[in-house]
């Protein structure tokens, strides 16, 4: 096999969330252990936007973008400099550090596309790199495909409710071997936790110590339960030269189909991505780019509202969770990723994933996705109609009974 | 200066169409001979969807995705299997061979997306890849980015006017030299010259003799005018699991705004350019695939008019253009560039580029974006407002009139 052929075997994308369609059922049935469970079917892979609207204003002011025309449809590559001077102020005063709406800010293709095109501005062919086990699945993807070598860092998430639980020793030994860039998911997609605020200033010592580029991907940072705090690392003790934050309003705000995310920080950094945007996807798409306009400037009270319903599903999923014996699961305190640890079973989990969906109508997304250590764990993303959320779970529960190793 | 620096030096955007805004106007002003030269300004570096407005029934088509809510805001990431399998027959029809709405056929960002993605999935580092000079500016940083070799094949578009002008010798000699990939525009951007029946079957018969992967960007191929013969490269006797065809609604149909492309041919490609679009930017946007419903669909009548309209504007420009003595042009076959070549001035070519912005309100592409042998020529997207195009052309002889060498 040729380097082409291996680099994209490595990029396997056959569990993906959101690619299920592309799997043959294949034999499946010969393992089933009674008959299926009835259901509405539910696509744990990926948040509802059906139960969960788009931000309210998102299609006007998309259609305002067109009537603009020309000036909409062609933007800078790193987006209209009035969505940029709109958006600047905002992401200052909810992360607590500047942005330069001129130097220190693109808009991108979706929060992958921020991700992407940081990556690939700071990763050089055989780079190391540290990368939390577990997060995102792309991270992984992305220095591999740079070329980029993969320093793992444990997050011991069900050791500890105080913190994430991220090993910094292993992460100081990681910047002393000589990492040039750490990239990581604030809260952790899966585990749905949140770095303490101790945990996020010694990154940012151990960064400003080792003079390590930070990449760190809040994606899901506004939808914070009561009782969480939120860190965010620009606003500590860190040369602002060497920080990226990604954002974007995909989750939360149910705006994926616009595909519309932000980075924002070293300008350095920016001005790179924007160089590469121009050969990857030129921009984000120009219409689309006016409805940020909406962002962080919801109607009063629609995300306090939101939060407080994603809450209550979370709520009531850990409950029917919790009863499985034998399953570990820790209550997520941003986000709306539910990362349980299945007991031990009699099929293989991957198999495990393939029943819950032919048997049960429940699609999930299985944790070899997020680091090799995560096989026994599967992904539910809960922002889902309630209660086909809850009966969903109930088949889940059903399921592990069946398959479950005596 | 380490890998990474060099790698993002050589991916200058200053001068790439649409960023002029980013640049400073300096002290052009101490160059000036006469004043400045009044009129409506005219941006040529890309064309005026307000002049040319997008498809009929484009915007509806979108806001009738927006409707279908999450099945269509997450779709597989090669693009929604409906649209694919609505796509795949015209394209089909319109390129005289078979695609595979399933196998081969996916929906990018933008043409500019489909481009990363096939380069991306072809070229290792150490790749050498033939590149037409003059040719998409693009396309030569694309290969770079990927650490492939540039091995430039001429195009003699001025030295003929029954073919392109591509040394076929040159290209057969590279094509022996070990080249993988070859990738080429047809029309040519900038030079709007059409590929010959004769010279597409002799790409395709040495691609075939040397086992060369060939990507060709067939953008403009809607946009042709009267008495010009278009021959598909993937209809010729070639290995079909070695083509890749590009097309996208954003230029002929104006619906750039919206940020869509297709890549269709070779099955193990868009396999790969597939796992590829997962890590870069997930999906075109869900919403805005909806829109390519419209596209080889509309109404009755509505091409061959918006034909006939950019007809008789790239003739009313070649006439005027034509009248300015020593500059050397050649009439466009398809699409909407002009790419005259100047006479002797007194400043650098890089210069009047910034006069003709700063002192004539007219902005064009340099020459030097489409390839080292070319900073004579500049590059007109002439799909504007017919009489600010020619009020603005006027300009731009006057302007030449007085910067000329005598």
């Amino acid at each position: 096999m040729n380097a082409i052929d291996a680099k994209f075997m490595r990029l396997a994308t056959d569990s993906a969330p959101g690619q299920e369609v592309r799997q043959h059922a294949g034999d499946i049935r010969n393992l089933f252990r009674g008959g299926e469970l009835p259901g509405t079917p539910v696509d744990f892979s990926h948040g509802d936007v059906d139960a969960f609207e788009p931000t309210p204003g998102s299609f006007k002011a998309f259609a305002e973008g067109v009537e603009i025309g020309g000036a909409q449809a062609y933007t800078e590559y790193r987006g209209s400099g009035g969505i940029r001077t709109l958006l600047a102020p905002r992401l200052a005063a909810f992360t607590g550090a500047d942005v330069s709406a001129d130097q220190g800010l693109i808009v991108t293709p979706g929060t992958q596309g921020a991700l992407f095109l940081a990556v690939a501005s700071t990763v050089a062919a055989g780079d190391r790199v540290a990368i939390v086990q577990p997060d995102y699945f792309a991270n992984r993807k992305l220095v591999d495909f740079m070329g980029g070598e993969i320093v793992p860092v444990r997050l011991d998430y069900l050791g500890c409710d105080d913190r994430a639980g991220l090993d910094l020793g292993q992460l100081e030994d990681a910047f002393r071997s000589g990492v040039k860039v750490f990239l990581f998911s604030n809260p952790n997609n899966p585990a749905g936790v949140v770095y303490s605020g101790d945990e996020i200033r010694q990154i940012a010592r151990l960064a400003e110590r080792y003079g390590v580029f930070v990449i760190v991907d809040q994606l899901y940072s506004r939808l914070l339960y009561a009782g969480s705090d939120y860190t965010h690392l620009r606003a500590q003790d860190i040369d602002p030269d060497k920080v990226v934050t990604i954002m974007g309003p995909s989750k939360t705000e149910s705006l994926s189909g616009y595909r519309l995310g932000v980075a924002f920080g070293s300008p350095r950094v920016i001005e790179r991505m924007e160089k590469l945007q121009a050969i990857v996807s030129l921009r984000a798409a120009g219409y689309s780019q006016a409805v940020l306009q909406t962002w962080f400037a919801e109607p009063e009270g629609w995300m306090a509202e939101r939060i407080v319903l994603h809450q209550a599903i979370r709520d009531a999923l850990l409950e029917r969770l919790r009863a499985v014996e034998g399953l570990g699961v820790r209550t997520p305190q941003a986000g709306s990723y539910l990362f349980p640890q299945l007991p031990p079973l009699d099929v293989s989990f991957a198999d495990f994933v393939r029943l819950l969906r032919h048997q049960a109508s429940v699609t999930v997304t299985p944790g070899t996705e997020f680091g090799p250590h995560s096989s026994a764990s599967i992904r539910f993303n809960f922002s889902q109609d309630r209660q086909a959320a809850v009966d969903a779970i109930g088949r889940v529960a059903e399921l592990v009974s069946r398959y479950r190793s005596e």
